[in-house]
């Protein structure tokens, strides 16, 4: 049987990262294999791209942008994603196609059709299940803040933030079916229970 | 007035960067000013970008390469061939939206349209001038093997290369009123003699 592919989503600082480790403990308490992985950068092409997509003094057009995502996502998928799944490992991911939606359309404005374009010229798969993380930019870049320099996204101005969690409030709602969102403003204990839940159904 | 873009177009060790050096020559006779650059890698995305695209060892696939292509190519579009251009300098470039129509749709057999609907996204400028440098991969492939180690794309088999060649002929046949045939299996006297002629008519 395949794997099953979960993504988590969700602004700078919404707990993405600690939350992974509460999906790993649960998925291998549920005796279930699994890899971790992320976007962008968790394919073969990964570190080059991703250290010039994060980097503050790269002159990168929103377009420019978004085909480096792509290309970042395609051979993620072909090289991780897809070979795990078919070997019957699920592949957790951090950040997936939801947040080209919510990054380059919502935050930088880009015309969505262009992503679905681009998207449906690649055949990317769709994941089985998404975890939205939400949280107010107010809070979430505080956190970020606390935690280490801001890179080229998180540096970006409020609104830009808030687009983001805007649009993927709105994908949330059109997918229904496999988006779960967790409030991310709870602490750190409710956050947990949360996730162990969204897990626990997704299982049944 | 706006500067003339010129592109140099044909397969690995076709002349193109000899030729180079006469079409500068040319138009320093002629007092025009220009700058010369080169895709993959001229724009400041390049470097990093022309590393990944012709290391042998990258797994890159070719709806991959396709995405990094154009990501470049944006990129040098942006920041070194556009602002060139309108401060009325010309820009000759070697390669450029040809080479992917010929490498990853002749050469990869990549489907066309999908190079059509990305290029079309882009809303990437058209050439003034294309040369295409013609000849038959035999004898070019020797030339290249002379001046250093195969690169990635270099290393492909023979009809990759024939494939490439009969693309650039057709897009040549296809965009006639921009494209210039040099035949490159001459002798480099000639070579020099017939580019110098393409670039007298196109000042005409």
């Amino acid at each position: 049987m395949e794997g099953k592919f979960i993504t988590l989503e969700g602004i700078e600082g919404s707990g993405k990262s600690t939350s992974l480790e509460t999906i790993s403990k649960k998925l291998t308490e549920e005796k279930i294999d699994f890899v971790v992985t992320k976007e962008p950068g968790g394919g073969p092409l990964g570190p080059p791209l991703r250290n010039l997509l994060l980097n503050k003094d790269a002159n990168i057009s929103p377009q420019v942008e978004l085909l480096l995502m792509m290309a970042d996502r395609k051979n993620h998928l072909e090289e991780i994603i897809l070979p795990n799944i078919k070997k019957g490992i699920w592949v957790v991911s951090d950040r997936y196609l939801d947040s080209t939606y919510a990054y380059q359309g919502g935050g930088r404005l880009l015309d969505i059709s262009q992503i679905d374009k681009i998207s449906k010229i690649l055949d990317l798969k769709d994941p089985d299940l998404t975890i939205l993380f939400d949280i107010s930019p107010e809070v979430s870049l505080e956190r970020a803040k606390k935690r280490s320099d801001l890179d080229r996204f998180e540096s970006e101005p409020i609104d830009f933030h808030k687009r983001i969690r805007e649009t993927y409030l709105t994908l949330a709602e059109r997918y229904n079916s496999r988006f779960a969102i967790v409030n991310s403003s709870l602490g750190f204990e409710e956050v947990e229970l949360e996730v162990n839940k969204v897990i626990d159904n997704f299982i049944k």
